[in-house]
């Protein structure tokens, strides 16, 4: 089958020698099969040759047809969410353990990835979700988060108080050490440690978990995807309150500010092998036995 | 505005007192606009008049436009679940607690009757299960649920093993008291308090819930609304397994049998008249304050 | 150094080949030592010789100096309650599997046992509860647990109502699947998957943990070791409630009684090797990792 | 009876006029009965007279022989830590809302005032904890919490890894937002928000709760009062580690520094007058219904 696969970016966590060797073996195999290779910006830059910028052909400027990650579910996180923007399908290459998002094990890859070529594979639509930091009419910050998005306590406070609000309804004030928002990508991240149930990866849904609420029947929450969610941290200045996307990305409140959640228009489009069984990744990540 | 509510069926508790003033106070109310009042079967059986045979008029087998159920969320739940067979929409009036499903104040019941005779409502389709207790290809029992499936240990055993699937695909074998199966309006019911998270009662979703697992990882999962689940108890004889409906009815297991739940093709109608507020309730019954 | 020890009673599940060739281990090497040795009463019934009922020589009627228990945490628990009352000191040896319970693994075990002989071990004392079921002055059913007594809801009932006192203190009134008291022993076993903490072994507390309750802030009580506590289940007729020791003695209220648990007299007594860890098992036991 | 209480400290919230009411009223009453009243230093300062500086007389450094706190737990936690050095009796006064530690309602206390002053209380020691942060074998900070000591991530990090040791033994190593050590009074403080269970005030038990641990089956650890908790974060630089005590008394991380935590040789002596019920403010703190 001809599946139009002509470019493909490579990405992997800097400097890390077992990344490189994979990433020289797919290379030297694709450019065998007449696949153009182009390593990310920051992967692996002993290595010569053209590059990608995210999505793009680092110097024509031309999208990437389909993105390999090389590493662990958190490589994986980042990758994928600058790609959403162009619509590029991304697979994961795990080196030893298995991840929610990092699929083919490291033996496995040169074969899965003739598979790919050759138009055996899945794409699997997964949900992100578009952050809005506002103040009044103002958007002060926007981000795409791809698991998560944390409102918490600045470093000082014991407590925040937050409100919550889906579609414009009043739903609850919550005292807590801050409230998680996940895609259901993210549900089996941060928000399962937090007390939250693990959704479905196609659940067209979202998430709210409350961190540590001081009251013991503030229990997650699991809304329609289509939800538009309000969070208003109430007692901000001058303990302060904090936005985190994705563990990463982070903002600081310093005034009457809101965040709105909703579901992101891009996804990131997660490219699955045929033997690929998300409940196996759900078994071996959380130890449920043989 | 035109409605069609022509027959309207009243139910509730039996030999409840409060319950029998509130369904004459309806009655007479509803008689005067000109809309037929049926009695429910075995509601206030003192009082003399037409019955309705849950969805239908037991004299005249047609069937009625809207039932109203005075009491509680068990009555409901009972109620509305014979009720979706014919697909006839049901509102609720509570006596003094806000239910989930019975979000009319007793002292509001005529002036928001009037509002939903005048066309003033909405309708909300809530999702119901299929439960089906096969042994190899024969159907044993089936029956349907409005809250939730619960497979548990028989009343010796002091824990049950349970192999789950979905749409084929096995997700985790578990060893705890039991499983729940919940629809979004189970959600707040028995599956709380075993761990689980609440859903918003229109997610198309269901929630799977292991009760006291073993497993301490063993996490509530919360699957697409056209999930085929299929549970199968290992050790059923000769310590016995347990199927119970909406905590009702019941089916002990006593061989190699299996339950596959699924959605089922009936849902629920719930009526809401325009002051109807879900996370009110929420907040009411999980005293979540003021 | 000198115990004493001339007499050690060898105990383990009946019928299972891998615990009958370890104690024929067992007993030879002890014989060798001068030893004398029983078998439990029904421990390997196929092999000839001298006998124990419990803690003592089924012949002669002496109390036996050490029980060792070959097999998993289930028959050291039925094992070490037996011995209580006379007081015999107890060892485990596990096949395979590190248990709570059994210690000593068995490619360790004749090594360990020369170490025990040698006077080179650790007695711990472990708290046992004394279960007193009352009807009015009358006590109608007595137990010793080890683990835990857990007092639920019959088989058709959805919910029990319970109310707790603490030395005549009323505590609360519970709506639940049950209720457990466990020692710290049994904190890791059925108490934990209902959400109870840890507790460790020789901490002077009994824990008083709902099973599912209905409302969310029925969180676990640990209680001082010395309380009195007092379960009334309030609905029993015609619905039912069950009482049930260490997860096996069974039985069922049938009337207006009450379950009064406190500190037995007696303890069970663990020998410990000096290579014991009890962290370690922990590790082992909740999957804590390397 | 006599108890020889002639000198008496307020303390009160500064600025809270219903604070500031009650303190008249009080010590017109004390004075009233011959008793000397001194408020706290920062207490009502638009108040004139004589003032106590925590334990002691301003002036003329004497001790007082017994603290009444008007407030919360908050303030009640904060002057009962600073009392504990020199072992004074204190009891709280709430205005309004029961607290854990203030149990006496404002329109009872001057009549409870006369039962004190009567003799007729008890007098409870609640348990507190050392705090030292050590690197290698200086002490960098000392101090001494009421309720727990949290050692969690610096701003900036997601995750902290500690490892903790009881009494020079390994316990786990945690991946988690933070842990928890806290006295039975703390248990129903940030513990329980993180999952902890409700300890007896009285049990000698010093429990260990892990704040949203990576590892599901991380669960809170109940353990002897005598116990020495060595709590080592990993990461500590650059990401940083915090430890807070009591909710207030902050220390940031920047070495290979560890904490430990043991029972303190202080006490705090807790008045109860004879209506004290503590399971009637659990039930009240916790929603537990009438």
């Amino acid at each position: 089958m001809k599946t139009g696969i002509q470019t493909v970016g490579v990405f992997g966590k800097y400097k890390d020698s077992s990344v490189r060797d994979m990433l020289g073996v797919l290379r030297a195999h694709l450019e065998k099969r007449g696949v153009k290779v182009l390593l990310g910006d920051t992967t692996a830059p002993d290595i010569e040759g053209p590059r990608a910028e995210f999505s793009r052909d680092a110097e024509t400027g031309a999208p990437i047809d389909l993105a390999i990650v090389v590493g662990g579910d958190g490589t994986m996180l980042h990758v994928a969410r600058s790609l959403a923007s162009d619509s590029i399908p991304v697979v994961g290459v795990n080196l030893g353990r298995l991840g929610f998002l990092t699929e083919i094990p490291a033996d496995q890859a040169v074969a899965d990835l003739d598979r790919i070529l050759g138009g055996d594979f899945k794409v699997e639509h997964r949900m992100m979700l578009q952050v809005d930091v506002r103040a009044a009419d103002d958007t002060l910050h926007s981000a795409t988060a791809f698991n998560d998005v944390v409102v918490s306590k600045g470093e000082v406070a014991r407590l925040i108080e937050i409100e919550a609000y889906v579609n414009g309804e009043f739903v609850t004030r919550t005292r807590a050490d801050g409230v998680i928002v996940a895609t259901p990508t993210g549900s089996t991240a941060y928000a399962l440690s937090a007390g939250g149930p693990i959704l479905h990866p196609l659940l067209p849904a979202i998430v709210l978990v409350p961190i540590c609420p001081h009251r013991l029947s503030n229990r997650p929450i699991v809304l329609e995807g289509s939800s538009v969610i309000r969070l208003e941290p109430l007692n901000a200045p001058p303990r302060g309150a904090h936005v985190s996307i994705d563990g990463h990305i982070e903002f600081s409140l310093s005034g009457p500010e809101h965040i709105e959640v909703r579901r992101a228009e891009q996804v990131v489009k997660l490219v699955h092998v045929p033997s690929h069984d998300h409940y196996e990744a759900l078994r071996y990540k959380l130890g449920w036995g043989a």
